[in-house]
C-alpha cells in the first residue's frame, strides 16, 4: 500500500511513560495529536501493562474513543516495545485503522538481545517476537543533516513516503516532534506502577 | 518591578488536570517549559491535593527540582486556582523565585462568587480569598486579533510587558502557547483522585 501523503497532515505520536521494569502494575501511554508542522491539537491517554500484552488493543482503544480519530492520517510509535516488554502490532494498527505506521527508533534495534530476551523471560516469548517482527525491513532514515540518523519500521507505507514525513517534522531534534513531544510527556510521569 | 523582557525566553505554563470535585484526593499539576515562539523543551508533574493548600508548594517545589529552573525566565498560570479551591499564590511564588508571573484567565473571574464559595465552605476561606487576592488588579488583554480577551493578574511584571509576552504566545488562539498545552495534557488524564 502505497500512498502519497500530503503536508499539514495530523499525526498521533506515541510513547509510554516511565515505570519501574520487572515489577508488575500500569503505566500511562501517551498520544500527541499534532498538526504538522507542529501544532499540538489534543493529547491522549490510556493505561497499558508493565511486560503485558494489552499495547496494541490499548493504542487502538485509545484512537478509536478519541475526538480526533477521524483526523488522524499516520500514527508514529516511538519504538514498537513499551512499558518494558509490552509491544504494538505496527501491522495490525495499519489494517484495523487504515491508517499508515511508522515506527522510530533512535538507534538500530538489537534483534538477537530483544529475541533472547523474550525467549527467555515470557512464555509467550516466541509469540511476542513474532509480531515485533512482522513490519520487516529497518530503513536507516537521514531525518535531519549533521546528526545520527533514525531507524524506521513501516506498516502501510514505503519508505520514500516515510523518510518524507519523518524529515518534515524532525524540527527540533533527529526525532519526529509527535514523538518527541509524547516522549516528553511521559517522562514527566513518577514511576508509580500503579 | 518592572523590566524589560527579551524575546525567545523559556516560560514555564502552569495547568491541572483533571479530577472529580469535591472529592478528597490528588491530581496533578502540569508544567510546560516552552521556548518562544513555540518550543517545547520539558514537561513537568506533580501531585497537588483536591481543594487542598498545597498548590503554592508544590509548584515552587517542581520549578526548583527541575533541571529547567535556572533557564525559566516567566511563570504562566491558567487561572490562580487549581485542583478545585486549592490555590497558587502567584505573588510568594514571583517572589520566592525571582520571576515575574502572568495569571491568565478565558473570562473575568466572579470575584463574587469565588468569595462566597471560598467563605462558604472553608473554614480557612478569608485566608484562601486574601492570597487570591494578593495580585490585585485584574487586566483585560487582547491577546488576538477579533476574538475575546484574555484577562490577566500579574505579580512581578507590568500590565505592558506582560500583555506581550501574551500576545506573542498567542500562536493558535488567544490562550497563550505554554498554558494551552498544560491544559491539553493536563485535560488527558482520568479523574482518578488517586
Amino acid at each position: 500500500m502505497t500512498r502519497q501523503i500530503k503536508s499539514g497532515i495530523r499525526i498521533l505520536g506515541v510513547d509510554d511513560a516511565v515505570f519501574k521494569p520487572h515489577k508488575p502494575g500500569k503505566t500511562a501511554l501517551i498520544g500527541v495529536v499534532l498538526q504538522e508542522p507542529q501544532k499540538i491539537v489534543g493529547i491522549l491517554q490510556t493505561e497499558i501493562t508493565v511486560d503485558g500484552i494489552d499495547g496494541t488493543f490499548k493504542l487502538l482503544e485509545m484512537l478509536e474513543q478519541s475526538k480526533f480519530r477521524s483526523q488522524v492520517r499516520l500514527v508514529m510509535l516511538h519504538g514498537s516495545t513499551v512499558a518494558g516488554f509490552n509491544y504494538i502490532d505496527a501491522v495490525r494498527v495499519s489494517e484495523e485503522t487504515e491508517l499508515p505506521v511508522i515506527i522510530v527508533g533512535e538507534r538500530k534495534p538489537n534483534l538477537a538481545s530483544i529475541k533472547h530476551a523474550l525467549l527467555t523471560h515470557f512464555e509467550d516469548g516466541k509469540e511476542r517476537w513474532a509480531i515485533l517482527r512482522k513490519p520487516g525491513e529497518i530503513y536507516e532514515c537521514e531525518s535531519r543533516a549533521n546528526t545520527k540518523p533514525v531507524y524506521l519500521q513501516l506498516a502501510g507505507i514505503d519508505f520514500e513516503s516515510a523518510s518524507r514525513i519523518v524529515r518534515r517534522c524532525a524540527i527540533y531534534s533527529r526525532i519526529p516532534e509527535p514523538i518527541r513531544i509524547a516522549h516528553l510527556i511521559g517522562s514527566s510521569f513518577l514511576p508509580g506502577n500503579n
